[in-house]
């Protein structure tokens, strides 16, 4: 094993040593529950059209999925504009599902629910 | 029972549904995680020098408080430049911790850890 | 005159050598459309209350006056609601003035308009 | 003519009356900056890796040309790091040219400087 490899070894039992006090679903929504944080914050604001929707949600599926603790991420934006108008992205238009976790998989959901008039973020069954 | 109440409450019920499948715990790490992901992207690149170093810690100190979920937030932000000089706030200098959880306390932490020359962002025992 | 002085006055003629196309007038309409394009997307989303109004108002304010081109900044915060209530910071709370500019002074201005419907940016005599 | 379009009418006059006080060049490079400073902070830490690159560099380009002002903008991001790794945006990475004007044609620029060790927002002739 060259020491690059040695070293790389050694920084994840630094890492892991970390999460010590957590089970597997505990770390799960933890992570989750940051990179949904993130992304609300992150691409919340962008100006967006018809035509660029599509090019957004992948940018937002790239970079959510870049991180080591999702597996995988579905992104879609509701947005209902004329063709050649803009706004910007708000909370109330993302539908976002996250799977995070290992072994098990978990879903962190972001949409708007009518009910509450709000966008939440929630662990789905 | 006026009106205004009888809604506030009903929307507790539905709000409360989408979190009938978390722990108390849980649900803590899951709402710490958001916080902390979204204080990350929110504060990070804003313009700081010593002068201003001890309003911006109050300024997040306050948008974390304003969130429901959290009890206390405690932000030290670690810079040390001359006092004419200012620069972008960046992760590694933030070392904040989120006291989250209804009946129970939690901690949540991000600070820079420096064998991993990272700031982490975890569950403090 | 020290080497660090050299250096800095080497740098300070690069850098002017980019800005040798523009008039003092366009120099300071640029640069304080840099800040004012920057502050809405750094704090637009943080959330406020009645309580920490006044101590995010500074911190903008702070974050404005630590860049260069800026000489001093006057930040208003528009927001009527109830003491124990939150919301997220938006565009059209925002009260602001810049006086940027090196010789003579401009004011850069960012407010609700409400024949517009719009929190404008615009250059005010 | 129908009411909407008398409405809009009036709306672009009130929208007008704000920039009387600028020359055609100098509300290029105002409007140009403020694009700029937003690009900056909308996007810059984003989690991206070779392969969301692209992607990443589209959704930017048709952020910028959805505002008006935006006739065109070049986006490349300067990026060299293993094919399974991923880093955040940095200011530093961003090669950016905005088109703007009505008119006339002017070139807002962001890139990095290695003399200054800094990506700079500049006009370019």
């Amino acid at each position: 094993m060259d020491n690059l490899n040695e070293k790389r070894l050694e920084q994840d039992d630094i890492f892991d040593s970390y999460f010590k006090n957590l089970t597997e679903k505990e770390r799960a929504v933890f992570e989750g529950g940051i990179s949904m944080g993130a992304l609300f914050h992150q691409f919340v604001g962008t100006p967006i059209s018809m035509n660029s929707k599509g090019c957004l949600e992948e940018a937002i599926k790239s970079a959510m999925e870049n991180q080591p603790f999702i597996k995988k991420a579905l992104i879609n934006i509701n947005l209902e504009i004329a063709e050649n108008d803009y706004v910007s992205l708000t909370g109330e238009m993302l539908d976002v599902t996250l799977i995070v976790g290992k072994e098990k998989e978990y879903k962190i959901r972001l949409n708007y629910i009518p009910e509450l008039n709000y966008p939440l973020m929630y662990v789905e069954d």
